[in-house]
């Protein structure tokens, strides 16, 4: 990814402390997003290492990566794949799994979304633990497409989520 | 809107009886996302009607108008502004509330998201009574920006979502 552009764009993150709960710093992207020239940098810094990727589609995971996702994939001139929660998607899914710190949550995607052939990006706006990027892995894995590569706007680094995601080529423009 | 591509975009959007529930024919649009001539035809033919009218961001309403208002925004070369559901956006909001079939819901928006001397296209894939489009509307004027126009990917005209929005620039691509 062009990281030469991760400084400045780190300047269009707000930290809100206590969201959603007491305790979390939460890395706020609505600044970003709503400037128009860090939000056309972030697409085209992150659409750059996959240009030639062959890349057919991006996945997109609900919610804040479908807002970073879909503007990717118009970079890229590709089409998108939605991956959402539970319930969401209303024809025949795939289901995959993953731990939070209490219980379990579920991601779909339809069964019709990718095939054998296709190599799909996976955008998310933050890797944490990695539960979810897994999932979605899986997901386009289900569907015998493949992962062509995880890519994210931002990495808490100190949760170590890229440890769940071994083998994977797995991105971030902007690291803490 | 260039809507000389809507016949040829009306074959991916798919018909799922009984979604959300019993009795509703739900439009997938999942089948036109993936596409992508058909998701970078859909941006292209959206966006080409406000190339020339001054339009400083997007707003998107949660979720599939972030899918299709990023893209749009990414076209237009501007930022984007997410209208969430109550409790999910982590800052200081404005919020405005609409009528359900029962009861009521509120969309809410950052405070600092725009302002006055802001032209604001609000984006949202269905139009069907118009009540959420006008609440988008309301935020964006409580910001003091101008809501320059609402643009939808399909009109569920029967409906009248249209009504909600008298003096509204309201253009819709697909029309049911």
């Amino acid at each position: 990814m062009n990281d030469e552009n991760a400084p400045y764009l780190k300047k269009f993150i707000r930290d809100v402390p206590d969201f959603p709960k007491k305790g979390i710093v939460f890395k706020d992207i609505t600044p970003l997003l709503k400037d128009r020239g860090a939000f056309n940098m972030m697409a085209e810094s992150i659409a750059v290492s996959y240009e030639d990727a062959g890349i057919t589609h991006v996945a997109v995971i609900e919610s804040r990566g479908f807002l970073l996702g879909s503007a990717i994939a118009s970079q890229l001139g590709v089409g998108v794949i939605p991956i959402r929660k539970k319930g969401k998607l209303p024809w025949k899914v795939h289901q995959a799994s993953y731990e939070l710190e209490y219980g379990t949550d579920v991601v779909e995607v339809h069964q019709d979304a990718a095939g054998p052939g296709d190599r799909v990006l996976i955008v998310d706006d933050v890797i944490a633990t990695g539960g979810t990027a897994k999932a979605a892995c899986e997901l386009i894995e289900k569907l015998g497409a493949k992962v062509a590569g995880v890519a994210l706007l931002i990495e808490l680094s100190f949760l170590k989520g890229r440890e769940k995601l071994p083998g994977r080529d797995v991105q971030a423009l902007i690291k803490y």
